[in-house]
């Protein structure tokens, strides 16, 4: 068995393709560098004090007001809006706006999520609740909401309704996400089947969007933005797959996150839960530990060795190695999705690479 | 000068038209008729546990879940949305999706604005943050204003895409509303024309766009869709004003609000601040007992003739009968907006009606 404290690190995940990283680094670039002067413009539309209290959670300020550098992630869902207006034989910049309204409806529930789970850091920098009171993190959220439906309306053609109704069903989702995530918080016991049903909504559902919303914008079909959309919803899900893993064996001085963070949080993510639906008695005693967990007011003052002995039991009751597989599961279900779909070989090599990339990255 | 302890009741404004209350009466039932069964549809739509804190705030059930029959207020939105879609020359049935939509961000917007402001009830009723916690009433929020775009466009037409675009930009401006609103709570001086521009923002912008809707569904050009808006967003603000003099000087028995509500809650309403903005020593000596309320933490041990006395220093400054004349101002560009329309006479009738309505009314 694995002690738990052995060095983390590594791929997560039991997937090893040759990935080009240097196409996936200017991919995620060219997403940024199109999309976020268009998404700022956007963000300044809102009246005060709500453009400022904006700025700040994008890291576009601190909480001075000073201009700041500010990590503003990894990009992937506007490098996909511009991927998918290509897919469907447009230019890149036809995806922009949909690139800004998925980056909107992100921010958004990130705004409100925040509030709702008391998460008081969010990269590295207090939350905009923490900073600017509930009342601003709950009214700048839903002017975000409302802009994103307004960047895609205003273009004003058949075209742009039909990708704010993908949007809006996409939101919904988002939402409804939102809500399973809360109620399994107090329960003891989710399924598998749960757990990915909520990760689908929370985070397959708005990439799935992205990967559409520029093939929509430039003309695409009904059936093909369904394809697009099914190869974002399963990426998301072998996405949130590898973020489960990072959560728990990810290292600390790559991910930015606390050592075990996911533990700390009494996150019920996919390795948990796997662990928790195997038998055996590494399942059982991680049970027991987490129900006691549960009733446990200071999970915050356990030493590593603690955290370290419920990472082994996930291990130890399969829980580390099917969230890997599922996640290479996922994996080849979003690129299948993709042979259906007719679009130019260069794209169609670039959403693959993305693929790979989900499942091979260390943070 | 009034001695502010004199019985109240009676119409507030100075205006007396002779009104068919009959009239409209039935157009505010056929609003809830048609409209509601398709609201509630609509709210069904969300999973659990959402549809039932929904279901709460609108008044279908009670707290323990038990069907209630609740008050589901004055339905002049739906109402609205109906006529509109019948100025246009089509069915009124045509507008139910407007009305529907109008009625959700309507919604939405309690839902979260009741939690901002700390507000416990809302017709007589707890409300849901109180009864359900915040986060179902972010939530729920947040998923009202989704579904309300979500009905709209499932249309599936050119002009559902329009009437989404105009109920997206009401819902901005809704917020910029409670953005303002937020805002000058902590400020001593707001003046007249901030105070207009914030209750155009919460009151008229959404009845603007409940009248446009049903026409834009409808088929309606943007030239008349924004002359009914105009009318509408002065009807709203000729509204507020009625409300804004109810929330002083109305009959507690007939609006089911405390005695002095406004008062209570420190409200800078249009009474308020166009007494401030007067001379005299009655705006001086208002000025001073506001600025040391401002300060007291405990204006709910008030006894009444504390707020008479207020109340009768808004009176004797002017703010009470400047009021009640800018309701009839607004009242008169909201009915001269509507020359500019063709429109069948009936139609033009009944709007004109319920702009009479509005400034009459005593609840």
């Amino acid at each position: 068995m694995s002690t738990g404290t052995e060095p983390r690190g590594a791929s997560v995940t039991s997937a090893n393709p040759v990935i080009d990283d240097a196409g996936v680094t200017a991919m995620l670039e060219r997403g940024r560098t199109l999309a976020m002067p268009v998404l700022r413009a956007a963000v300044d539309r809102l009246a005060p004090p709500m453009d400022t209290v904006a700025a700040y959670h994008f890291g576009w300020i601190d909480a001075e007001g000073r201009p700041s550098a500010g990590d503003s992630g990894k990009a992937v869902r506007p490098a996909l809006a511009l991927l998918s207006a290509e897919a469907a034989g447009a230019s890149p910049e036809v995806g922009i706006p949909g690139a800004v309204a998925v980056e909107l409806v992100h921010n958004f529930s990130l705004l409100h999520d925040d509030l709702m789970d008391g998460d008081e850091q969010r990269r590295h920098r207090d939350t905009v609740w923490k900073v600017h009171g509930p009342a601003q993190a709950i009214l700048v959220g839903d002017a975000l909401f409302a802009l994103a439906n307004e960047i895609l309306l205003e273009l004003g053609t058949v075209e742009a309704g039909r990708a704010t109704r993908r949007l809006t069903v996409a939101s919904r989702k988002l939402i409804d996400g939102q809500a399973q995530d809360i109620s399994y918080e107090h329960r003891e016991r989710v399924s598998v089947e749960e757990c990915l049903e909520m990760e689908g909504n929370k985070t397959g559902a708005l990439l799935a969007c992205a990967v559409s919303v520029g093939a929509v914008l430039g003309g695409a079909d009904d059936a093909t933005a369904d394809a697009l959309e099914t190869y974002g919803y399963h990426l998301g899900l072998a996405f949130q797959a590898v973020d489960d893993l990072l959560g728990i064996w990810g290292e600390p001085e790559v991910t930015g996150k606390r050592p075990w963070s996911d533990l700390r949080q009494r996150k019920k993510s996919l390795p948990v839960v796997a662990a928790l639906a195997s038998d055996g008695s590494a399942s059982r005693q991680l049970a027991d530990l987490l129900a006691a967990d549960a009733k446990s007011s200071d999970i915050d003052s356990f030493d590593e060795q603690e955290f370290a002995t419920r990472a082994a039991l996930i291990e130890e009751a399969g829980g580390r190695a099917w969230t890997s597989e599922e996640a290479v599961r996922q994996h080849a279900t979003a690129v299948a999705a993709l042979q259906g779909v007719d679009m130019p070989a260069a794209v169609r090599q670039q959403l693959v690479e993305l693929a790979d990339f989900v499942i091979v990255r260390r943070r």
